[in-house]
């Protein structure tokens, strides 16, 4: 049987905006997570939510396990044979790693949202939120963040 | 040609946050759709927004065909030819299915959002909302919901 | 190191909803990014965020490379690969590419969001946004656009 907690209220006045530049060194997942709660310690935030988006095709945003840094190496390599060099794609001006990107991008997908509640990020025990590039190279990456809720300055 | 209706306009006032809690037996997608549909009714939610994410790494939110059992099924076994148990993890520590799991739980995703319009859920003809399980154990699964918008007590 | 940058803040008073039909000639992904700025628009919207939800289940959303064409007919392909026709699915009442669709459908998902900054959508430079179709014939699909922010109309 599922079940539901008691509803917890709050008003809604600004929605507080802010880019977040994180430069990836390549291939990888990079944790963003304190980032975003300094965002939210900066902006007073205390119930809402946060929307993140990502302003790339060719790098996505994940949430996922941040204990074993394992894990993260096998979502790599996951991703890797979902979405392989030498598939003969016809997109190729750019090298063997841009179109496995893009699809890899495409299946993470580039926005998501976490709840804020008491003024934190409201993520699992073991979660942690990061920007996944899927290029070879380093890039610089642009992630919007949003506030949305109560008691934003 | 693509056409775009009269729009709608709602004031916002306020957001209302619950979690919902899910006990999963194993494997499989758990339909939630009345679950939160109740939450909206019991917050006398009439126009706006409801947002879900799901606190874990090894199970996944998921909108998909509500009509076929056949159809979930399919569903499983897809993820299973993405993620398989036997692709040599580095990441092995909580067992065969646990890394599959993260996989996943990365590809589907662990927040996303469904129109309210009428004080009800705007899901089309044969969308239902899921909890996927990836783990083979029982669980118990969180998840945060969160209406934004009018007329919330 | 991260960089965080100024923060923006405005406040949240509407949530402005219409229905956007797009008639998809079968399958592939097709841009409504002037569909979506075309909503923006007519709402006045100048700073929030917009949310889109699609009520299928055998199409999706995604945000992706709009410069080149052979971009998106590997984004096809690659999805192709990862959801054969030929995998012997056990819902197949519908034909051979409606669950291939289902499992493509879950792995983007349907919804998702992109910011509003100064009435226009804060996409990255080579990001579009586009409806994916997966059935292999023509379809009637119906997107939900929600602009959440300051003001609308």
């Amino acid at each position: 049987m599922n079940k539901l907690s008691a509803v917890r209220t709050a008003r809604i006045e600004t929605i507080a905006s802010a880019v977040l530049s994180v430069a990836t060194p390549g291939e990888g997942l990079f944790e963003i997570t304190r980032d975003v709660a300094q965002f939210l310690e900066q902006n007073k935030a205390r119930h809402g939510v946060v929307l993140l988006y990502l302003q790339h095709t060719s790098a996505s945003l994940v949430i996922q396990e941040n204990a074993d840094a394992d894990a993260r190496t096998d979502l790599v390599s996951a991703l890797k044979r979902l979405a392989p060099a030498d598939a003969g794609w016809a997109h190729d001006v750019e090298g063997p790693d841009d179109m496995p990107a893009h699809v890899k991008a495409m299946l993470n997908g580039v926005s998501l949202h976490v709840p804020v509640t008491a003024g934190a990020l409201a993520l699992g025990t073991w979660q942690g939120i990061y920007v996944a590039e899927h290029r070879a190279r380093a890039h610089q990456r642009e992630v919007i963040l949003q506030f949305l809720g109560c008691c934003a300055r």
